[in-house]
């Protein structure tokens, strides 16, 4: 299985593509950063970010997308920029029927760690590790993408194919999370 | 001169086209709600609404499209999916070479009705004043929509296709509102 891990952003969006199956050793295939300048407009921004996700979709034809998921607490001053490229980045999944899944910043700390609440410098560490990387991956998006691909790809089995479901359709470990993220937000 | 106006928005998005000209009688071309079901899942929401965008931008071939600006403190729990539905809105006209603007909900009050506090009945009222309609336009995601178009239409004229530009570019009364804004989003 491979799958396209997408850490959104307007400046810096995060690719990193990985195959892997559930509990085996993940290999990484590519990795990358769409970038755009801040200087330039909105929707040119969004084009250009875009253009470059159809092009890595075209190329690696991944079998699953996987998103950050990003709450609106996080940093307001970027957090609309970066909802927008989420939301081109799924679009431009759903139109080649490429299943999209979305994890929150603690269930992929939690996936390459083991520890929802690992520091930025441990997840890239174990992703480089993982990956038999000989260098930590850079810039962080770059490795937060892998990062995102590798919790996909070890996702409890009750997540596959199941993203933004209704709390009452989640796993007992998937209800956690969302309490846990629920109330993390909160603070 | 036609606008496309685009309330953004995953369960309703408000669209309205308006014919016009700056400071000149503006005339209704179409109006109307894109839909998605909360309990899709959201990468099929937003290549429902895409497709619905599409359809419009290919019908009514706008000149301009004009997207309501979202600030991340607005009303958190749907301001996520507001602002994806807002970038592949821009996406979609800028695949076109369609221009895009963001207009503030105050800038868009105060162009219909001179306050740009004005109360939401206020402004549905003066939607449907100025486009000599018989009844208020419902619902109110399509009355936000035709504001949008009509406040892109009666802009500043050193507005003229200059989106999020940096300060400096701005003109002395966008940078009051952009002052207003940043004022108002610090409360």
């Amino acid at each position: 299985m491979r799958v396209l891990g997408v850490d959104p952003g307007l400046t810096r969006c995060g690719l990193g593509v990985v195959d892997g199956l559930p509990g085996r050793k993940v290999q990484m295939v590519a990795v990358g950063v769409a970038q755009s300048a801040p200087t330039a407009d909105i929707d040119q921004r969004l084009l250009l970010i875009a253009g470059q996700i159809d092009e890595w979709l075209e190329e690696h034809a991944p079998d699953a997308l996987a998103v950050e998921r990003v709450f609106a607490q996080h940093n307001v001053s970027t957090v609309m920029g970066t909802a927008q490229v989420a939301g081109i980045a799924m679009l431009a999944a759903a139109r080649r029927r490429i299943p999209v899944a979305m994890h929150t910043p603690s269930e992929v700390k939690a996936a390459v760690t083991g520890n929802g609440r690992a520091e930025k410098v441990q997840v890239q560490t174990m992703v480089a590790r993982l990956l038999s990387l000989d260098a930590l991956p850079k810039p962080a998006d770059a490795a937060d993408a892998l990062a995102l691909a590798i919790c996909h790809l070890w996702r409890p089995a009750g997540a596959v194919g199941a993203p933004q479901r209704a709390p009452g359709s989640m796993t007992a470990a998937q209800r956690a999370w969302a309490a846990a993220e629920q109330a993390s937000r909160r603070r």
